[in-house]
């Protein structure tokens, strides 16, 4: 039986002992100045960061908006086979937080899994469980569904209403919908709610955003986060390791930057772990 | 002073006397034979439908995801410049359904205006208004925050909770924010809603997608739809008009199915002033 989404994500923290997922989000004026100058600036860029991070990862997580913003959509796809075909045990996932109506969201899909070949994408819960699901019945990739976000203005819709807020509504369809092919975006950012979610749905792996420059706590992160079985934690960073690096040698900081964090979060599990 | 995103759609209107706005979803296994053969397919036919409907409609709306799910974003691109140097009255409305953190969604509204250059994308509420903001900074630019979509689907999280749902909470933060570059989502397939959020947003331009294949109901759309002064109503329809035709003059069915519906809209609108 082919693995599951969740599956290859188990087996990437198996080998790597490693709960960091590290974002690659390319900015045109953060690149060192000999990316810059390459024909493909942003593939340039994140091949070296991939081949210095991968044994340190459990997945890569590309933002599709990066790469958008100046049309490089090759850059993108020509990235993610690279990951693949060099290592192929780090599942990727695309960062586009995509949505529509079901007919739609297949297309999206197709978008994700076959032009872009990802494992698995952010998807919007807003139009509905009709939006997801295209994401979930492919076999061996996943949908990570967007339950409470790391960014300040997500309380508005998200923790409304009070007593009974949609972010718990999300989380209570995933763990009910999840077959091997679902996770939960919850931001590092709202650590009670962080418990709150893992409350609803005790098995459901989350991908949380927000440790490095958005400086949630990650203590607090595992404490609040760990399934029952210690594992169900992928912890994104992006610019708090992808622009680490100073001058020349800039990948030496990148890969000392993502050990650090790797090595933290080992310590935060482990402390968590023992706490109970 | 330039034009707003609701001045562009209400000259529009006034020019076209059509509250009807044409979706250009192109699918292979239903373009025309001879548009299957071409170079560029998607391009070959849309630009097709473009010339044959620009006097009818108020807007176009091509699908990212149709051309996303074949990796072609050149015909995407290329397709809205023709628009713009052919037709240079119609807005072009790039449903993409984008919405992320407030940097990262900057960086999907320079792709919306920049990459791609259309008048306006659809965006997603679920993040917050953080997530939306970037969309309605640029002069001339709109936003289209769903509100209440038109899938089945769609009561469970906008709906959620009874007495103050979530697409009311939506429309009533529209209503605050808008400063002539926003509109709002709301589905022909809910009648009901569609008026709740009118009377929550009286001068709110609404998208109402719906109509054509999923049989939403005109009258009640414009009955229940229009603001105070008789506009305020961008009424797409894809599939039914754009799959009209067939052999070889499909472009003439086309071209009838998007008078038949404009005609339609004009009646509807009529008949809902006469009723007040």
């Amino acid at each position: 039986m082919p693995r599951t989404f969740q599956g290859k994500i188990r087996d990437a923290q198996d080998r790597s002992d490693s709960a960091l997922c590290v974002g690659l989000d390319p900015r045109s004026d953060r690149l060192p100045s000999a990316c810059r100058r390459a024909a493909k600036p942003f593939l340039a860029f994140c091949q070296q960061v991939v081949d210095a991070t991968a044994d340190l990862v459990c997945a890569f997580k590309p933002q599709y908006a990066c790469f958008a913003a100046t049309g490089a959509f090759d850059e993108l796809r020509t990235l993610i086979a690279y990951i693949h075909e060099n290592h192929p045990d780090v599942p990727v996932i695309l960062d586009a937080k995509r949505g529509d109506i079901g007919d739609v969201s297949a297309l999206y899909a197709k978008e994700v899994f076959e032009v872009f070949d990802a494992d698995a994408a952010t998807v919007n819960p807003y139009l509905g469980w009709d939006a997801v699901e295209p994401f979930t019945r492919v076999p061996g990739r996943g949908a990570i569904v967007l339950c409470h976000t790391s960014n300040p203005g997500s309380p508005w819709l998200q923790e409304f209403p009070e007593g009974a807020p949609v972010y718990l509504r999300v989380a209570e369809r995933a763990a009910k919908e999840d077959a091997g092919n679902l996770a939960l975006v919850v931001g590092a950012t709202f650590p009670e709610q962080l418990a709150a979610v893992r409350a609803k749905a005790p098995d459901v792996p989350f991908l949380v955003p927000g440790v490095g420059a958005q400086s949630g706590d990650l203590e607090a992160v595992f404490a609040n986060g760990l399934a029952a079985d210690g594992s169900g934690l992928v912890v994104s960073a992006s610019r708090s390791v992808i622009f680490a690096g100073r001058g020349t040698n800039w990948i030496d900081g990148v890969a000392t930057a993502a050990t650090v964090l790797r090595d933290d979060m080992r310590r935060a599990r482990d402390a968590a772990i023992a706490a109970r």
